[in-house]
């Protein structure tokens, strides 16, 4: 598989991270889930993510994780992995790593302690040289980050540094950045770069039709996000919506900040993709209600979807 | 209309302030406002809330609005007043001059400055004391104050402070606190308190089952969170969601922070409860790419609920 | 006395307000302050500041307060007023207010609100639209503010807000806006405005050999600040630095966040010029060790100015 | 070397990581680092700590750069080692990596997503479990992790864990804190542990007349902190503080949060200690400003040293 470029699309699933119930490293389901994300029309995975437990893994076990991630997708999809670090040395051990074992990119998220646009700019520069020619995804997500990125620095990253080709969207609200960077791109010839959606694929139907190129995010059921992103570019937003509404009470739900893990995994486990839904501590329990409301609503997705001829 | 008590239970609309197209405040409008909302279910109105633009009031529109408020609803329901403050002394001048009035209550957030559990709980002791005998609602909005306040905390200030009579819930996740609340008022004999629920209703059928007594929140459909409710209570938890599920695609658009006040006061302008859709500065304007996915969201809303028989 | 202006200079001390031991507003002690700051130097006073507790106060005693300020002050020097405020109509009342009774101008700090270089450069031309013809102070005070104002845009609020006379600097570290602010008007022109540093005059030597106008912070001892400005501006800078090197122990004690304004307030007590240490509710009490503490500071504090000579 | 232990006193020396001008480890300075500290009367040594530029490290070099600074050490003082993670699988790594190489104990800051006292508690329960029989220094320094640990927490922890056997105390303010935990000590026998302080030695006189056993931070003259620490022992606290207050001013220069690093690399290098003045990148430059100002405290340090017989 080559690199990752400015013409990424479709849907990049954010891959989670199977344990074991006692915490292990499960690289069984790993495979399963690989198997399961690219059935369902995952055009790329993104390892190593916020919500793939990457920071409760060490380095030794983030290599074994990637590695069979990388052999079992074996070139059929690109892969990007996290790299986010709070020092520029770790990132380009853990970028020289991943791209060694053959990834295709890798992504960063800016440190919360970058506090005007100046510095947010200096930081991707910074962080460019270090990683060299290696093509990078730049994450957007302020409510975690706490790091708020105008349009105005996105653009000067796209300007000044080439080997930022694809902006990981998940500002909320963010439809407008989209809407802008288009604009930009289109009036003034600007370089465009790939754009990938996240938080959960809440607003997905709105940014497809504002010009995104698809979805990277985690979500336990892909298919939603390959529907919509298909339907869109087929010209058919009014079933890609359809669709979307079928699935968003569960989205919504799985979209709980800290919970929302558990309760992909937990839906992942039943559906057979990952043998164990335990998260590795410090991580959240789920609740019998917890559990009793995602099944109810599974079951009323799984209806209307049924009565949407899917 | 007597005061707020621990039975507050139904729906508390956050009521918009609605302004002229130059900014100035409009009261006809605010009477309209005032009808829509009662018509469609309101149980009880929430004035000078975070939606409510109460911050770019004087305290003289603050009297005047209110008193408009309270002149139009004549004693058909409870009227709660937003009375956070960054001091006590202005806290208490607006709660005395609102009471005054005739407001059934007032309703506090804690300041952003507050760091740990105890601070929290001493912060709502010294601002009841300072009220005197003045029943509050607290008001639990993270996301926004930046303040968690976990359930051993709000279970303090429920035992130490009497006059503490409602827990305005919005919490992301929250749903966990719901139960906890309830469980330990059952279990161990403590007082009951109303929880109402907030974050525009978008978890409301779960909070329902979990114990909460309605909402207090905001959204330019109030007859969504009336029927939410009401088929609750009524053991009809199927169709309420029915109802949600219909509603939910809206809601989600209109829960975009910041942005969505916007398209509340658009949508209420277009339903006819106010006469314009103008923010006072500073606020965020729609772009024709917002206002046309709002109607497009609005078309298939109604279409869905003829199918659902509404 | 006329308006503030770009040439504001010398030590605009911020003003305490004074309460009785029972928590009311004190004006004898007001007027008893008035003459301390006077007479040991001040060539301004800021009142309702964040140190004045000016939060505390109800917009009625804001105005009794500030009216017996100018009363007492009667012209001699110029008074800025705090109008910071979480919405601009109850800034532009307050403004109004005192801009009516004689204050020379007002001071601004940004809401924790703003997030990017743009958005901070909107609001201040926004306050400045409401505002009018009304002199104003940008407050640059991150560690309280959380709103980090980088070089670029206080330079874009002085190119295109010219009702932006004075900057007050608190950053910290701050050393090196001041010497590219002075750097940036005098290489390209650009406006020269006044430069007052705050910080509790901990960096003054440093921020007067820079290029500041002066101080705009209190301090128990203002006389420290008045003679390390009067020094550097003779040129005098050693013995500025033995001065300020006298009253450092103390300074530094005084500026504990919080606690601060307890430790300044028992000092000015003990001075004589207020007569209650007293801060209003909520407000910090200094514990039988603090006390000891201040007293040894301040009897080698006099011993070393003895030997100084002064 | 044995174990860290309650009852740890003196200084511990925040040790810098050297690098040559280029931005490699310099392994030899790191010897020179340790004989300079040691002869200045550092009783133990923490590394990797925020000042250490750990962040700035691969593991690899973490390894390397600490088996150095033991090797060099050869079991005079005991070594501490900063393991603050956003993982406990990478903490638990570290940890193990350097206790077998022959460290006394680990040092644990709260990572900024705990939000409230629970939270904290069990935070430190679960990195205890993951670390075993390893004794930590519990670092509380809100300025830096935005996380707030009351009295009753830090109680809580001492009460709960016992492998917690010292408190890395620098809260702004936070005399008040050693003043609080001694007394809880003694009046209800709790366990004993040692408290170290903070923020650059700022307060250090305080803190030993408040209970402290001794300082754990780094100053570019560490003979400050011996003195104030053996002096006051030794009951003379006028001497104590004299000595104090003639490196004042430029403990209050290199206490400026971000540039302060820089400038206590300067002044290392100026002294020997150290080959190159040079942070790894990101870092801050000193500007020919901020040398002079450095050059110009230091030489009336010298002065006013002399005077008092130093």
């Amino acid at each position: 598989m080559g690199r990752l470029t400015e013409d990424a699309n479709g849907v990049y699933i954010i891959a989670l991270t199977p344990f074991t119930d006692t915490g292990a490293l499960d690289l069984e389901s790993t495979d399963r889930m690989v198997d399961f994300y690219l059935e369902r029309g995952a055009t790329g995975l993104t390892v190593l993510g916020m919500m793939g437990e990457a920071q409760k893994l060490t380095t030794d076990e983030s290599q074994v994780y990637v590695r069979r991630i990388l052999k079992r997708v074996n070139g059929r999809v690109p892969v990007v992995a996290g790299v986010s670090s709070t020092g520029f040395a770790s990132m380009k051990t853990l970028t020289d790593m991943v791209m060694e074992d053959g990834a295709a990119g890798v992504m960063i998220a800016p440190p919360a302690t970058l506090r005007n646009d100046q510095q947010i700019v200096n930081y991707y520069q910074q962080a460019a040289d270090f990683l060299g020619d290696v093509p990078f995804v730049l994450q957007d997500f302020p409510l975690v980050t706490s790091v708020t990125i105008p349009v105005s620095v996105i653009q000067a990253i796209i300007d000044q540094v080439p080997t930022c080709v694809c902006l990981k969207h998940e500002d909320w609200p963010g439809l407008a950045k989209i809407t802008a960077l288009r604009k930009t791109a289109n009036e003034h010839g600007k370089r465009h770069i790939s754009i990938l959606c996240g938080n959960g694929g809440l607003f997905l139907p709105e940014e497809m039709a504002r010009g995104a190129d698809g979805a990277m995010t985690g979500f336990a059921y892909p298919e939603m996000m390959r529907d919509v992103v298909h339907l869109h570019r087929e010209g058919d937003a009014a079933q890609a919506q359809n669709i979307f509404d079928a699935y968003l009470p569960l989205a919504r739900y799985e979209q709980q900040p800290g919970l929302g893990l558990s309760i992909r995994k937990y839906v992942m486990a039943k559906r057979g993709a990952i043998t164990s839904s335990t998260l590795r501590k410090p991580g959240t329990i789920l609740s019998k209600d917890d559990v009793s409301e995602i099944e109810r609503l599974i079951e009323r997705q799984t209806k209307r979807l049924l009565e949407l001829g899917q």
